[in-house]
């Protein structure tokens, strides 16, 4: 008989919950607001009850507890998202769906899910930066995360200012030190008072962001020196990425050399390399 | 019969030339000065020709050409040292001493021997920079170096210049924008005019670089959240741990949780963890 597959891209202001097939096709799909931790994760297993899985992939909004047989595993740790820190997630979940629960960061599954069928799926290695309300990475080398004692925060590593950019940044734990500070969406409309969907592609913001992406992709690349860097979010497309290369080459600087097309944007719509990773791990757990 | 491990240790000054047990006891070893790649490799081909041994490690300096299947496979690369690039090394040793040879960065040699018999032995991730004429760091996870199209060049990741540190840089490619470039042994020298070694320690360029230490601690760690960070080369001690680790956490400001005793410099005198590892390496091969 059919496996099914369940997905659970939790994030902060969403839940999106999807059912596929073992071959990856989607069966049913829901989006839930993420309110309290007892109303929404009540909504994650009502609609898992009406629309049974085998097992469940589940990417989270972070930081979480990914190391087994610790006492953090499976909840979301201190996050800042009211009522969420110490949630047990996958203790509450498993409690009342009786399946397994593969339980990763959001980027890991969409890593993942490039992995499987996308921008990632004939390199052995790569990277899955997602900028929008902050910015996270995550990586794969050989078909296993990277990632030793925790799971990765790529989005709050150093990040050089753009000289023209002035702003104070808006990391509450780095301020405009990291790149969550100086680039994620939020940082626009704290520049300019406009949000970033409103404002004007021209604007010298999305200039600057372009410039601290290179700067995190060619940091990602000397740490870890992956066949394939992804972007996703909403902050940047597919239009940025002939500025987010050029601005790469200018900080390498003819030091290292990289494969072709190391940098790209995902090519699929709404986050949905997440769900795909999301399934495919839940796979690996039947 | 008890298999004999060769180690090369293929610095930019000198070759480190060690013949080990299989239980990585020393049984003999040499120094040779880096001249030529003709002078150095035949010197190199002498001694294991004197020293049989079943197999050898090869911890090169670099840039080095490590994907196997590519035609820059088991090459020095574009080096500055003068007429050593694009030399053959693995090639020409190979055809003369006919023994299967490892070939990786010094660094590499160096992580793997730390997680043999060293500071990384019972953790399952780690990572260990040298800063010495240059920066490098090399990282291991769950046995597996880290690295997908190329090796690591963590030494040249951009860095947050120190708010009282104006120096313009050593680093040809990318000036005082990466750590090399601010943190390497020879920008002591270029600071102050005397060489690191016959320096106070008080002086502030050392502050300074314990500074970057730590922050080339904290990067590495929100890229790969290693269990260990492991610090060896001259420019650096024991000594300079608790500062390092005290800038670290002024850095994180308390947004990761790290494991107790991350940050630790070598135990072993004399870069031997890279001995040892290179035998590991070698072993591995027979």
């Amino acid at each position: 008989m059919m496996k099914k597959l369940g997905s659970i891209e939790a994030g902060g202001t969403k839940f999106v919950l999807a059912v596929g097939s073992d071959r990856f096709e989607l069966i049913t799909k829901k989006r839930i607001p993420t309110t309290t931790p007892d109303e929404t994760l009540a909504a994650c297993i009502d609609f898992f009850k009406e629309n049974p899985v085998d097992a469940i992939g589940l990417g989270s909004f972070g930081p979480i507890g990914i190391k087994h047989g610790t006492k953090e595993y499976g909840h979301i740790l201190a996050t800042p998202k009211p009522g969420w820190a110490n949630t047990d997630i996958v203790g509450i979940l498993t409690a009342a769906l009786h399946v397994p629960i593969y339980f990763t960061t959001d980027v890991n599954a969409s890593i993942y899910g490039e992995s499987v069928s996308g921008e990632a799926e004939n390199v052995d290695s790569a990277v899955y930066f997602t900028i929008g309300t902050g910015i996270g990475g995550g990586a794969i080398q050989a078909g296993h995360f990277i990632g030793g004692y925790s799971h990765l925060e790529m989005g709050h590593a150093p990040v050089i200012m753009h000289p023209d950019d002035h702003y104070e940044g808006g990391c509450p734990f780095h301020g405009n030190h990291c790149f969550e500070g100086v680039a994620a969406g939020p940082t626009i409309e704290a520049r300019t008072g406009i949000r970033g969907e409103n404002l004007d592609r021209d604007n010298q913001v999305f200039d600057f962001i372009d410039y601290y992406a290179a700067q995190m992709a060619f940091n990602a690349y000397v740490n870890l020196t992956p066949e394939k860097i992804i972007f996703g979010g909403s902050v940047i497309g597919d239009d940025d990425m002939p500025r987010v290369r050029e601005y790469f080459d200018q900080l390498n600087n003819g030091y290292v050399q990289i494969p072709d097309n190391l940098i790209v944007h995902s090519h699929f719509a709404d986050n949905a390399s997440a769900t795909v990773g999301d399934w495919a791990l839940a796979a690996t757990l039947i």
